[in-house]
């Protein structure tokens, strides 16, 4: 959480955090959107150790700015055009907007840099820095940094939320689920009132217009059969008639307003599911229960992978545990936190080391699934979790599992 | 375009270019969605000197790597999880992966580096690199990058998507004022069936539906309404009633599901216009016209910033050029490029060094503008612009440009 940051700070000996923007208007620099409650600003947030986060912006944005409630310093005090008349080179410039924006704020010491920005700019920009301000050392986190881990866990504002978007989301699936039992059957697949055949596209459509109603954005979903169900992100093909008794794989991960998402997915079938996809959705509802079952504070996310692998394994699934480049069986890893961010922190990798524990405050998505593409089925069951105040793990996905969707 | 990147390798003596994915599902990294037609996967794309580009994806999205129509590398050719056991740290095991990759597909040199991520992780990463690979000469671009320059100018393809997410973002506008004129006036408000104020919020749901309807994505845009119009950057109040008489700025920058932005602004009063807005209105149409005749392949950027200031100065309004700390007057920039960003190459820079001409192939806008926040009005025209391959300037913004839009 937010408040952690002073401490993890200390731990790592960091006397400064520089988060850079912007986040202009694709929502898609979350450490940033972090401290700026997902205004869409150009600007740069400060952290000195102990002291509250300011953040530097353009007059244009006065008032996204004033929306983020931080404390404000107008980047006028440092004007560009004067430094451009000494400095016209605009990497040298900004070196020296920077010598002064430091010496001002008194940032020194070692100053770790984050944000989502074009990464060999920043390369170039930061090595310049770390040449020309010698009171200064320059820091770059590769793995769990300091906001990330902050990020990590969620405090009942942010959990607050992410509730409210998964209602919202489990309300577009419900629709979706109404919108297509609402089609006539003719032979295997659903037609639509003109006699043509349902197609995946027109349920994208339908699926976007839903979002947008209830204030939500998913620039991009899974709705796939058969055998594009089969390959875990593929996202389905827009010509594809909807047809009875094949794997829908419907995964959906929008965010609202404040920028946070959930993620959500479900397998069914309409009419009916033949045998060999009954039997694997058992099983991947099985080892999803067993893994809720087995949710516990301090236990490493990692245990949790290798569980679900052994899981499968002894009812005769391949998984990457033991074939690492199986397209079979099982696949991927069990989940990952989320938050403003679709893929975040935690992580539960199959492979590497693996101090992650679990803990009050984290939310992240449980989807154990198998595969095959060639037998043109793929079945995933995913739920967001919240791990609340008291250790206990709720879903924040309010939506029933049921393999078959009964049609007219 | 696309074709000139060997060219331009050459001069700036670079070898390989290495673009980091992902692009997840937001679309934020244009300079890899550029190479990869906007699909979503993670992966990395390889551009060795006069060879075509490579993708190194992953086997769960082999359907989404076909798509790119890139030459394919499986990364399973690397198996991660083989790396991890001998480093089990990340860092380092990611930088073993690219000491692979690179010693297997002979990437060596001069290798520059772009994308859009974490900027820390990447900087620690790649200074560990050029540490660790001394046959690798590790190059961050700062300014005007080899793939931005690229980009900068549109093949026939890009220009046609271009054209069409214009006429469908024009119609967006047009449905938008229909909206608006299909409401009853109350005094000085337009109100809804109910009887109550017609809001900004209202209007902002109403845009979200049709750009959805359409195929477009716009996470944020501006439609705000009398002093909020005098601050360039502010998107509107959601409860603000939608009043006669005050100025509207419509600011729209959606894309499609190819990835490219249209972007349009357009002002107009409902009802009537106070004579201090149609003078400034006046001013700001001639200044738009004034720059689209001058417009000419081989001239540079910075002339038509410089040009429209002082057309503005010259009837009295203050701008940027004369005082860059200015909120009243004319505030901002001419224009941007766009194209995979809302905002990219060119520019068209009050300060600093400027050498960028305007040349065949180029897609920009021109949106001068006059804000006064404390008289509670602000105006700008928008349309974009792109040079064809005769040096004609086109408008792609389809749409009138009218002040008052009548109502009932």
């Amino acid at each position: 959480m937010k408040r952690d940051i002073p401490k993890r700070m200390a731990e790592r000996g960091l006397d400064a955090l520089v988060i850079e923007g912007p986040d202009g208007t694709h929502g898609a620099n979350p450490a940033f959107a972090y401290f700026t409650r997902n205004q869409h600003l150009v600007g740069t947030v400060i952290v000195k150790r102990d002291e509250e986060p300011l953040l530097l912006y353009r007059s244009m944005e006065r008032d996204a700015a004033e929306a983020t409630g931080l404390r404000l310093i107008n980047l006028d005090r440092w004007p560009l055009h004067e430094i451009l008349k000494e400095h016209p080179d605009r990497l040298e410039a900004r070196v020296e907007l920077y010598k002064r924006i430091f010496r001002d704020l008194k940032v020194r010491g070692r100053v770790a840099f984050y944000g989502t920005g074009p990464i060999g700019a920043f390369y170039a920009f930061l090595q310049k820095l770390a040449r020309e301000i010698p009171e200064v050392e320059v820091v770059g986190e590769f793995d769990r940094d300091v906001i990330a881990v902050a990020r990590e866990t969620k405090d009942p504002e942010e959990v607050e939320r992410m509730r409210r978007v998964g209602q919202e989301t489990c309300a577009v699936i419900e629709a979706t689920i109404e919108f297509l039992r609402a089609h006539r059957v003719e032979g295997n697949t659903l037609v639509k009132a003109d006699g043509r055949p349902l197609t995946v596209g027109d349920v994208k459509r339908f699926v976007r217009l839903e979002l947008a109603k209830r204030g939500l954005e998913c620039s991009e979903f899974i709705f796939a059969i058969g055998r594009d169900a089969g390959v875990p992100h593929s996202t389905g093909r827009p010509d594809d008639p909807v047809e009875l008794g094949k794997t829908i794989v419907f995964d959906l991960f929008p965010k609202d307003a404040s920028g946070y998402h959930h993620d959500v997915t479900r397998t069914f079938c309409l009419g009916y599911a033949p045998p060999d996809v009954e039997r694997a959705y058992r099983d991947v509802r099985e080892a999803f229960e067993a893994v809720r079952e087995r949710l516990r504070v301090g236990e490493i996310t990692q245990t949790y992978q290798h569980f679900v692998c052994r899981f499968f394994e002894e009812r005769g699934h391949p998984t990457v545990l033991s074939d690492p480049k199986t397209t079979r069986g099982y696949v991927h890893s069990l989940g990952h936190g989320l938050g403003l961010e679709v893929h975040e922190e935690p992580t539960f990798p199959t492979f590497g080391r693996c101090e992650t524990r679990l803990q009050e405050g984290m939310v992240f998505t449980v989807e154990p699934g198998l595969y095959d593409p060639e037998a043109g089925y793929g079945i995933r069951i995913e739920d967001t979790v919240y791990c609340d105040e008291d250790g206990e793990f709720q879903s924040l996905t309010p939506l029933p599992k049921e393999l078959v969707v009964p049609v007219r």
